[in-house]
């Protein structure tokens, strides 16, 4: 029979070390996320097509995985269209199945709800180098909190878990959606323009602040609107104290006209509770360009920043109308994403060695070893094992010296080998 | 927007409480398989449809979840059969995975290559109660040791598992594909026979040794045959030493002139190594009668009986044909198998609690607490957690007495409260 070998396109196998540290860091964030009282749950990985259709999911919605109908409700030969063959999708993110697992089992939860779910979503992207059609989120919700009680706690644990991955010195940058807004409000853009200016925004990492000012006056906005709002970068740029640089901003806008003190207060107290209680020594950075894509997010928004990336490696927000839009009631939500993905290519390209890794021993039993004596070296690791060791007893190869080259780079520091005579 | 709020049809939520425990049982089954050597590995959830119709999956094969072929690849005006609509399907066990794993890897991988697997399986079964359409298996396989080494191994391995979940006193029943030929062909039955004699012998549990006396002379076979293979059951019956039932079988079968020693030789070396190597009590039994459905199992076949459950919580066996299918070469191969929902399912009952569950405190905070007091009680609640609590900070609700009654059914034993004022 001819097998394919390879997994499916897109997709990847994960060897030994790569499980060894997904699985260890997995372990770190369920520990550290349940020490704050969030509730693990699971959902199946399909959705019925028409929740993962229609709910906001964009350009995700997309790239849907479709499954197939199963027996009688199957008919090819007469179906034209994808929606006569397909019932189910295999979810592309966390948030829509816990949007609809809340609301299934209300009643069954405790209020507020703090739900964490590690778990894998697919999408069928273009396959390119380092992006898989399967991979892992991690998201941590808390669901019926109003209050910024909710911000605090999820930016508080958070940071611990990335803290005790071993990480320091990141950055976790907040914004708020109000004052992203206040900001457009005081430059005299029109409100409903608001969306258009925050995509142009968003771009500030890549194309500068020159660039934001072309592209906005491009898009025809007044020259005086978008030097208006440019200044109210400028004015703060050199700013580094918290504190301060929100009353700067607060105070210009309030100049304005603009009615806006609470986002202020709003950030400030989660930053002000966030560095007194924090566990270990990340920085909260205030940053009004901070805009995070989902059209989802009702207010406080916030995005881990690593030093040795780029790229932001997790992130989240308030978004008090998205579980209201399924249930059909209002509901207040936030929630907090770690890029698990990236997290795990960091701790790859580090060489990262997973705790008790200096514990392993192979056992190495040449062909043949008398069976009366075998029991001895299965007690014996048996002992060690008790002791917290690994112990791996395996058959000896005729090519001792490659079989130890490999055991070692599976991380075994330590061989004992048990000889037939 | 309105959504189903139920899960896909056969498929389940899992709250809270379940997941707790489904995460503790995974996390003791890898700490113990990990120490004894085995490999975390992770496959895709999807294999080409081609792999997994071509497996030797048997009646597995019709209950697979099939992928639509995306973009210009998917035609379905034009399409008749489902071959021309699906390229993907989802996989309903880990041994075709692992199979194409190690086929595609193998160079990369340690030799003997021995392989933990956690994951779910996807069946499209008729739903019934307490059978669902996605659950999770846990095998470990060792692929490349021809010796018992490797059946050694695993039961060691699968026993102290199901010890460090609480559970004493089982059994694993043991018996070996060769004893059961050996007993047909000492019969006299046509040795082309073999797998039908089988799978009525497997129904000896329900039916009894008279209905499958009667089965097999419906079927056919000569009085004599049958009276000759039950008496040789009915001889060994009544004894209850491993080693004295072992050898009272082997002699009546190789007065039958019967060449049989090996298949004998094998179960009882391996249960000499296990009874006294074993982490925990439990107790390895020599069972004729132990068939194990799978058609691809070729030498030891063995299975987990727990007292409080009638069916298998698990099984696995020597199966040296099947990776070679796949990959064109002979390759050894022995797998063990937890039935891992079944554990789940018993340990429910019990109303098990996970270890650390007396160690949760909920601080419930009044609404309108005041900002600046609120970092100690985040700080305090910190302090806690180093210690190794788990302590939710959460809102106090307005009906604060349910609250809590919610909370305990989560495990909270201890609350503390901060009121306004």
């Amino acid at each position: 029979m001819a097998l394919k070998k390879k997994p499916v396109n897109g997709m990847k196998d994960i060897l030994p070390n790569e499980a060894r540290i997904r699985d260890y860091v997995t372990g770190v964030i369920k520990n550290t996320y349940t020490a704050f009282g969030f509730s693990p749950i699971e959902t199946p990985v399909m959705e019925d097509i028409d929740n993962l259709l229609g709910s906001k999911g964009g350009e995700n919605e997309k790239l849907i995985f479709k499954v197939l109908k199963r027996g009688e409700k199957l008919n090819i030969p007469d179906a034209t269209t994808e929606e006569e063959v397909v019932d189910f999708g295999m979810r592309y993110d966390l948030t829509v199945p816990l949007c609809r697992y809340y609301s299934c089992h209300e009643n069954e939860l405790v209020a507020p709800f703090k739900a964490l779910q590690i778990g894998n979503v697919w999408r069928a992207d273009r396959p390119q180098k380092g992006r898989y059609r399967q991979f892992t989120q991690c998201d941590i919700d808390i669901i019926g909190e109003p209050s910024n009680l909710a911000e605090k706690e999820l930016i508080l644990a958070t940071g611990a878990c990335i803290g005790r991955l071993g990480f320091s010195d990141f950055n976790i940058r907040i914004n708020d959606r109000g004052i992203l807004r206040s900001m457009v409000e005081a430059s005299g853009f029109p409100l409903d323009k608001c969306d258009e200016v925050f995509i142009t925004l968003d771009k500030m990492d890549k194309i500068g602040i020159e660039g934001v000012e072309s592209e906005l006056l491009e898009m025809g906005f007044s020259k005086d609107s978008v030097s208006k709002y440019l200044g109210l970068f400028k004015d703060i740029e050199e700013i580094f104290d918290f504190k301060e640089k929100i009353n700067k901003l607060k105070e210009e806008l309030t100049n304005f006209g603009v009615e806006c003190h609470k986002y202020f207060d709003n950030v400030l107290e989660i930053a002000e509770t966030v560095n007194a209680a924090k566990e270990c020594d990340f920085n909260l950075i205030f940053d009004p360009t901070l805009v995070r894509g989902m059209g989802y997010y009702t207010g406080t928004i916030f995005e881990i920043e690593m030093p040795e990336l780029s790229i932001s490696c997790g992130g989240g927000g308030r978004y008090d109308n998205l579980v209201g839009a399924f249930l059909g009631k209002d509901v207040p939500a936030c929630g907090f994403s770690i890029g698990f993905e990236r997290i795990i290519l960091l701790l790859l390209e580090k060489g990262y060695e997973v705790p008790g890794e200096d514990k392993k021993i192979a056992y190495l039993v040449e062909k043949g070893y008398p069976k009366e004596k075998l029991s001895d070296v299965f007690s014996e690791a048996a002992k060690l094992r008790k002791s917290g060791s690994t112990v791996l007893v395996t058959g000896m190869n005729k090519n001792k010296k490659f079989q130890k080259e490999q055991l070692e780079k599976e991380g075994y520091k330590e061989f004992k080998e048990f000889f037939n005579n």
